[in-house]
């Protein structure tokens, strides 16, 4: 097993606070420091006792850590790695849970001093509701776990949040970290796209005596569902991630247009085997 | 209460056996017959105790028959009309379950005789597997049920049609059948469409070593769920509600546009807006 003396935890939400207490669980940590800019939330997690101390100072926070998990919105790391860089020992391994990878991971990269080993990571995991009072152990149960190591990553911190991860239940698996922001533009940025330009599309009908939404079944509510994500993250990964999704929301857009060609012309064996292939991807699904 | 001495049921699947059922435990029928062109399926049925007897001949399934409810895929609801006319009796209701209304609800009118009463339906119902094995009296608790007369229903027929839907445990909703066939390609046929195009884009980047797929979170899988549905039933919707769907899409189009020009312009209020509109809405769904 793996044992750090000292984690902090910069971002105590749902995942950082899940991490806090698979670590808590495993007695994989000595003291857990949870910090972010929110007094909050952090009296929340330490009420919780999912953390053992907080400090809004994130330079303080990090003095003497062994590992440090970076768990807010990507947006802030950059800003974070500037500020923590220089209070950090020598030694210390960085890993963060960020959706989007690419850039990211080469502005840390030299963002971080040198004697600084970080691993850049992404747990495929989450629920509906968000904050550290929806953490738990086993989020992370079951979940993939990508890791996006470079050239610069250091083997030794690598297999040590490795092993992190598959303490907490998760799948590891090793990726690119390009090819990561290509595929979650895919099977993740692009379904939550378009589940929010259904539910405004639906939305906009609502005009007059009748409410379309209101006969909405099954189907509509899977994408208002996803569509009730939390807007300022996937405002970010948009943003942070806009030329993948741009073209997987064109190559989508084709799709469509596809299906509205075979409606168009009442082409009774294209809509079929459209819809056909489709209903059996699903059954290659676990 | 309400009881009809002889019902029959054309097409015993999830819908029609489940409402067979509903008027077994309710005891709102005398004698159940299962009609349809499947011998496996009506013999399935009649094991079950669904029904009470089977008849593959539907010109003689309906005779005597005070109720006559249509529950096969709505593209034989013609064919069927012209069969079994002439052999019901005078004043017998027949009411059908058909997701497209308008056009239908025309041709019925015209091809069944005068003197029997037509009551259009179409319960919002249904799960994920189909058949008459999955048929359950409990499939309508709580289901919106939409009925769609015209000038010429029959008040007394259109009463007692409501009355079994409401025997059933679902909320009736009465409604012009063109603007229910607007409604449902926005809430219903849309999303379908969406869910398998969805589907099919990210098959269709599954080449080479990378199964793209293989990492969808819960986002994809909502969509893939949805697009696990009968690939034959949806495209007789989409040939027969094509219009309105066509009209749809579009409306899609143009919101996945707004969300892309949003995107490209790295428009950070419009985004996080049009996100948290989409947000808003689900809130206002129970």
């Amino acid at each position: 097993m793996i044992h750090f003396n000292n984690v902090t935890i910069i971002g105590v939400g749902l995942i950082g606070g899940s991490l806090a207490r698979v670590m808590k669980t495993g007695k994989l940590a000595g003291t857990i420091t949870g910090a972010g800019r929110s007094k909050a939330t952090l009296e929340e997690a330490l009420g919780l006792g999912v953390v053992d101390r907080i400090a809004e100072n994130l330079g303080e926070a990090v003095e003497g850590a062994d590992l440090v998990v970076l768990a807010t919105p990507v947006a802030t790391f950059e800003a974070i790695a500037r500020e923590i860089g220089p209070r950090m020992k020598e030694g210390a391994i960085v890993t963060d849970v960020g959706s989007v990878k690419g850039r990211f991971v080469k502005a840390l990269e030299k963002l971080l001093p040198k004697n600084i080993r970080y691993v850049p990571g992404h747990p495929i995991a989450g629920k509906e509701k968000s904050g550290v009072s929806e953490s738990t152990e086993v989020l992370f149960q079951g979940a993939r776990w990508i890791l996006t190591p470079t050239e610069r990553t250091d083997p030794e911190a690598l297999a040590a949040v490795e092993t992190l991860c598959r303490a907490a239940g998760a799948q590891v698996r090793r990726m690119d970290a390009d090819l990561h922001d290509r595929v979650f533009a895919a099977v993740s940025h692009l379904p939550h796209v378009a589940a929010y330009a259904m539910v405004c599309t639906v939305a906009e009908l609502n005009t007059g005596s009748e409410e379309y939404i209101d006969f909405s079944g099954g189907g509509f509510r899977d994408f208002t569902r996803i569509a009730a994500s939390s807007p300022e993250m996937w405002r970010d990964i948009c943003l942070l991630n806009g030329n993948n999704i741009i073209e997987m929301i064109d190559r989508y857009q084709f799709s469509l247009n596809m299906m509205k060609r075979a409606i168009r012309t009442k082409d009774s064996n294209k809509l079929e085997g459209l819809f056909r292939s489709a209903s059996d991807v699903r059954k290659g699904l676990k």
